[in-house]
């Protein structure tokens, strides 16, 4: 059975070349950039009213019209996404920010955002007649993948560096999926990947290197809206690796403004970067339009250790044409943020979101945020796959003790 | 606002002695018993349409006229619930059951079922005006309510096991709660908290202590007949520990047929327990029905290493009542089922939960159950919240390496 996708081809985002969007692509054939989806939106806005959603099963695949999947039979789904957005009322009152909005990316499977890039990217993959993937990884997309891959059929060969959280190995592992270690980051697993690609004909799912992850991510902007009865919040921060997450909302809310769906309002997107690696925010101080590889990048958010991101120059454009700005966040007070959330209400998130928070304060101390914005961060993944950033030593009592001495 | 609850009373699942729902209670008064919250249930069905439902937000307050918080302003909610279902089919053909299903409660905030009992338990806590709260949990648990209570301002006294998962105790610890270790089992911390809590006047949150829990963990069986389209599948597998989960999907189905939103047929319930913990399965064996108190219990499926469940009576009855029945798994077959559903399926699901399809293959090949058959897993919570049930060994590559020698 048809999606009814409104998809119609692939198009350069530097050079602005058309590819055919129902075969196999990497990156651009003409200049190496990366290719993005492009649908005829006048046709959907036709056809598809915002009412035909509420009825729809709460998963991302309930904008499939606006997604490059063809055919039914080739979603390959554990009925993810419309992740719920709640509010965090005290920690917002703290930060000055009393209407601050989480988006729980957590709540996914695999516990992270990255199961909408996987399941949309293995999708596309499965349709377009992918037998075997390649990927380098900070683990979280490593983990989803394969999983996705797994049960698409899909054989998957994973490269991660030894101190990605160790969880994303199991989850890896267990799949099937052949897994690698690099003793470096994710741009050493990168020119592996990249070379292994080359001698085996595999399929580069790299970030940006196959054009259908980011349509993935991108129902996160349609979700965003849609929780927010077809209008926008003021702001919306998101942690900033290899960056495609901001610029799949950032697309998304473009096509719903073209699609009438949305008005004029568009949020200010916010990058949000760890001090230890923050080529974006580096860039974005100096005016520039694409990013410098950041050296010996460490940071305890380890899914933003990304020293260069493929897609730098697209999550600029972003901050740019939103009026965003960029900033980068210290791991002691990513550390602190997250422990303020969950104290003060409850909600235990990753590092790389914990960031956000962090942000929030100091862009509120800084006047760049105003006391009544409604303000949305963007959760990216569940505290519980980072063990290592909650440091206790509860007491240990014995059979018959008393509680409190 | 009010939410429109029909709870009318709590009635003594052992005596049926009456108590107001509407203040704090424990146990039975007359003879400590658990109670369950009983509703007007032809009232709510002469008001509340089965369609109503179809617009609501995919959380398990979509059910609000059959919860018992009273006021909205009440409720602490991260969003949960409407967990999906989704198919197993190669895991389902290898196993002879190509109707597999599995409904993934990992998808939800903490990453396990526990989040439901959590959400119902403590809104209603707060709504009776509870201040601290004690309770003694395998380590899901314990997450699960230190985080709500966390959101609503409860302060909670948490003791698990010293060998709980780990992950467990940095959500319990991350919210602000006092956390505590036994050198034990859960029996050993339940013993712990009941001497603390008569002590100091805290509410006891322990399973079946207060009565509401176990109408957060019902919605799992309102979502199982909405998913299947007010149908229910064959035979419903789920782990069994302290046992809630069974007995609430059991008396949620009861509810809806007295509704007449489901027809006549029932699911087959299956308990099942690990071979190194399994009161509930040696009782049913003996046509008890309670059971007796599993000495030097040990499983890797934590979560169901109780034992002796308070409620155990109350899954006893829904497994006779049902045609149901009970069975032990190894920890070995765990395992390998674990790996199995990963593999063929790409659905990573916690210890607990894969125990069940390794129930799947014994059942079938004694003939239990059918070919035919549409059967449902219960998965109650993620994988990756238990790293130690996966061994891996991955290669360790250097930069400029090559991925395949």
């Amino acid at each position: 059975m048809t999606t009814n996708s409104y998809m119609t081809h692939l198009e350069c985002s530097k050079c602005g070349t058309v590819h055919d969007a129902d075969t196999l692509q990497q990156l651009c054939r003409e200049c190496a950039a990366p290719l993005l989806v492009r649908y005829d939106l006048q046709a959907a806005a036709a056809h598809l009213k915002k009412e035909d959603l509420l009825t729809r099963p709460a998963s991302l695949w309930r904008y499939k019209e606006l997604l490059p999947v063809r055919e039914e039979q080739n979603i390959v789904s554990f009925g993810e996404g419309m992740t719920p957005i709640y509010t965090a009322p005290r920690s917002g009152a703290q930060a000055g920010v009393p209407n601050l909005y989480i988006k729980d990316e957590g709540i996914l499977p695999t516990g992270t955002f990255k199961a909408r890039g996987a399941a949309v990217g293995v999708s596309k993959a499965l349709e377009v007649g992918v037998k075997t993937l390649g990927m380098p990884t900070n683990g979280n997309a490593g983990g989803a993948w394969a999983l996705y891959a797994a049960r698409a059929g899909i054989q998957s060969y994973i490269v991660m560096p030894e101190n990605a959280p160790t969880i994303t190995r199991n989850e890896t592992a267990i799949s099937g999926a052949d897994l690698f270690l690099v003793n470096g980051v994710i741009s050493d697993a990168g020119k592996i990947v990249g070379k292994a690609v080359a001698e085996n004909g595999w399929y580069d799912a790299s970030t940006l290197k196959e054009p259908y992850r980011i349509e993935g991510k991108k129902t996160m902007g349609y979700e965003i809206a849609e929780q927010f009865n077809w209008d926008v919040p003021d702001v919306i921060l998101y942690p900033t690796g290899g960056g495609v997450g901001l610029i799949a909302i950032y697309k998304a809310l473009l096509e719903l403004q073209e699609m009438g769906w949305i008005g004029d309002k568009m949020p200010r997107l916010v990058s949000v970067q760890a001090s230890g690696c923050a080529p974006i925010v580096k860039a974005w101080q100096e005016g520039k339009k694409e990013s410098e590889f950041w050296p010996d990048s460490e940071t305890i958010a380890f899914g933003v250790n990304v020293p260069k991101a493929l897609g730098d120059f697209l999550v600029l454009e972003a901050v740019y044409s939103t009026n965003g700005c960029a900033i980068a966040i210290d791991d002691a007070d990513t550390l602190r943020a997250q422990q303020t959330l969950a104290n003060l209400d409850g909600a235990f998130i990753c590092p790389e979101g914990a960031s956000l928070y962090a942000a929030v304060e100091q862009l509120k101390r800084q006047g760049w945020l105003k006391a009544e914005e409604k303000v949305l961060m963007l959760n990216t993944g569940a505290g519980l796959k980072y063990p290592n950033t909650v440091q206790i030593n509860p007491p240990l009592l014995q059979p018959g003790d008393d509680l409190l001495q």
